[in-house]
């Protein structure tokens, strides 16, 4: 069985193509995960989702350790049975969440406790419980427990956040691997801190591969600082990380985001805006986000995108999707989400192809011309 | 090109199975056609809602000239090519909804004024107007346009909306017959009236008979009445109706609602229960109607129903669907949709199956045992 392998099979400058092979099927890379959140990936089923070309999802651990319960969903066979997707699967630690969405937080050399968003209820995560939390849950990729602060505050903080997020990553490290069974199938990554700071970024990612992970995280970014300041950050913060293992840009992003990213040598993104910008009537396409709501669309006959070979390009009129999304009907998310998962997987196949043969350098620049030409 | 042709293959009692063929598509009778008011059937695909066994759909005229316009569905290419449904679709005449929908309604002899209920907008519906509109969208079968009173007043209120409604049905006759190419590709059905009245029901539809129609629908009734008056007005309303002619229970209704009114001899009906039930978290099964939201079904591992074929229940358990009704999940939706239009249905074949081969009182002897014994 192979419970984690990472092959890169070409590069170009800085980027990379290749496989991570785990028990559950194999990640094309780069490769983009939808965001499965309460355990489903919004206004999708999951075979759908898979067809779009999606290898992996990702759980968020705060939300389901709330509801159902993360002991709950390994009563029920775990998030793979309990969702029906039996490929792969990420979560989250938690950290990222409890810090953007609960409510009196306090933070300790232990961990954070909370209160829920739901109903109030009080919480404890710490690097132990959220391991076992990703046990319970099942997960296939788990993330070390990691404080995420604003980019924004100053040196001595962002300093003293990412000590502490290393020392949560150690312990992480040692509460995952006493988890027996799922310490032999699944995989750990660490998360890099230190926001847009190149010696801060040196030392975390010197503390995490010290440690020594599946495959590392930069967290941190996509959290205000803009798309600037987080490409200057990728110039120097993924080659900090070690070369053959997977690099994960947690949160990201834009679709000119990830063609960046990949260019600095990332090798996975997760992020809600194809399925949260589909329910609130935004499509991607390859000339530029659209915006359904707006009443040019009202007797467009054409699809959202002539070059998608999504399901919902091939059926379906920009009226029809701009009636539907005026009209607040279920069935407009449920086709622009399906689009924009579509697109996305669409765009890390042509990324991938590219990089595959040599062609990264013209296929950015068709891209942003393109998708900038409005 | 077959216009329309209704051929009955077996009888039971006042029961009977039959076909109805149409240029678009068969209709295997008895029939239940999914509701899809404004241009979709609510958190569905076309292609699954044809995979549950709908033959025919209904749309609503009210909400279509409303939202998007009839003149823009024509523009478009009328409404199966707007929705992507290639088969039949019967279309209602608006006199229902603008009733119960719209705002400072005015009743003439020429027809309603109404004002919309989505911005107040002023706008007649007439028996010549609800023929263009039911035309504009490209009906299959077109409904005559009448007045739907409630059924709890004088005897006198009913009879004189009664002869109104005879009125108008002779007008949309014509109206339709003017139509050019829709008269001769769409079919026309009248829509019987009297409320719970023999003998204004007998006058009703001796009218019609007279007018003409290719199917006779029975209006009027699920209008609050409750369950024992209209099944005591279905025993003698059909059979006023022709007998070589389908005859629609429109509204209608509750599955056992739907046994009981094919026992007395009704062919086709539409109701949005199992889609708006499906989105409120109520599942219909052959053990009787379901609340997810129940905190007994948190930790149920079993489908919703073992005796449905459905991908829901192929592929679901109770418990992650509590978990998606709970959490406002639009999937939750999808998938309780799915299962309640399948499990209509499944009831509608095994009606059918059962009049065909001369079971149908014993096949409603067990459904009635088993959906009410808890």
């Amino acid at each position: 069985m192979t419970r984690f392998h990472f092959t890169i099979h070409a590069t170009e400058g800085k980027a990379r193509t290749g496989t991570i092979r785990m028990r559950r099927g194999e990640i094309r890379t780069p490769a983009f995960m939808p965001v499965g959140t309460a355990a489903t990936v919004k206004a999708m089923k999951p075979e759908s989702v898979r067809a779009t070309g999606a290898d992996i999802i990702l759980g968020n651990t705060y939300h389901l350790m709330l509801r159902p319960g993360a002991e709950r969903v390994a009563k029920l066979g775990g998030l793979h049975r309990f969702m029906n997707w039996p490929r792969p699967i990420l979560t989250d630690s938690g950290g990222y969440q409890v810090m953007s969405l609960s409510d009196l937080r306090k933070i300790t050399e232990e961990g954070v406790t909370f209160a829920s968003h739901l109903d109030g209820s009080r919480h404890l995560l710490s690097p132990e419980r959220s391991m076992e939390i990703q046990r319970l849950l099942g997960s296939d990729i788990v993330m070390a427990f990691d404080e995420c602060p604003k980019a924004d505050q100053p040196r001595e903080v962002i300093a003293a956040s990412m000590a502490l997020s290393m020392r949560w990553a150690r312990r992480s490290r040692a509460a995952f691997d006493a988890g027996g069974e799922q310490a032999e199938s699944a995989a750990l990554f660490g998360i890099q801190q230190g926001a847009l700071d190149e010696g801060l970024r040196r030392e975390s990612a010197d503390a995490l591969t010290q440690i020594g992970f599946d495959g590392y995280a930069i967290g941190g970014l996509a959290v205000g600082e803009g798309q600037e300041a987080m490409l200057a950050t990728l110039d120097f913060a993924p080659q900090q990380l070690p070369g053959d293992r997977p690099r994960y840009l947690m949160g990201v992003g834009k679709p000119d985001d990830i063609v960046g990213a990949v260019e600095r040598g990332v090798d996975m993104f997760d992020c809600v805006l194809p399925t949260r910008s589909g329910r609130n009537g935004q499509a991607f396409t390859w000339g530029g986000p659209l915006n359904l709501r707006n009443a040019r669309f009202a007797e467009d006959q054409g699809p959202l995108d002539p070059r998608c070979s999504c399901p919902t390009c091939g059926s379906y009129s920009r009226a029809y999707l701009h009636h539907l999304i005026k009209s607040g009907e279920i069935l407009g998310a449920m086709l622009l989400t399906e689009h924009n998962l579509s697109f996305y997987q669409q765009l890390m196949q042509g990324l991938r192809d590219a990089i595959g043969t040599g062609r990264l350098a013209g296929f950015a620049a068709d891209f942003r011309r393109d998708y900038f030409a409005r």
